[in-house]
């Protein structure tokens, strides 16, 4: 905890994501903050359609982002792909037609 | 998403954190896994009392763990501290005077 900017989202009762400045955070603990590592965690978005999946995918392209792994079929029956943002961060978009998506 | 084991916490009806190795997110996602990064993200533990902080952060240091910043007062009002477990994750075992704990 500091004075750093952050975003809170309440999961639920119990349970806060809060999201906050990774230098800010190596200040607090007194540990060394590292490089960035593209590979800490994934962003997840699941949609409706393969079709859906493409179509995020080239948006994203597009826009900037790095595809890493191009949309396809998947051993695990749906259909998926990785990009990097901007900033780096991991996506996958991802169908699958055993996940109901609601509207 | 690949057969590696992962875990999955639902924490409402539209989002889920999953657990899953960092390798196995690499090789998925086709980017370089990179070095362990501590100052990544932090577990936050909110107790009751100054006190629970301060016997928490005695229990971990007994159990291995490593004191990055000694449980003190800090400037928001309550009490904190810092410690890496042994797996190198970064926990903070906090007290707010401010804050509700329930039972």
């Amino acid at each position: 905890l500091s004075k750093a900017p952050s975003y809170s989202f309440h999961l639920n009762d119990d349970l806060i994501l809060a999201l906050y400045p990774k230098t800010a955070l190596a200040k607090d603990a007194n540990v060394t903050a590292g490089p960035p590592s593209p590979a800490e965690l994934s962003i997840g978005h699941i949609v409706k359609s393969k079709q859906e999946v493409d179509a995020i995918m080239k948006q994203a392209e597009k826009a900037g982002a790095k595809i890493t792994n191009p949309a396809q079929d998947r051993f695990w029956g749906g259909c998926s792909g990785y990009f990097q943002d901007l900033n780096g961060h991991l996506w996958e978009i991802a169908w699958n037609p055993q996940w109901e998506v609601k509207e």
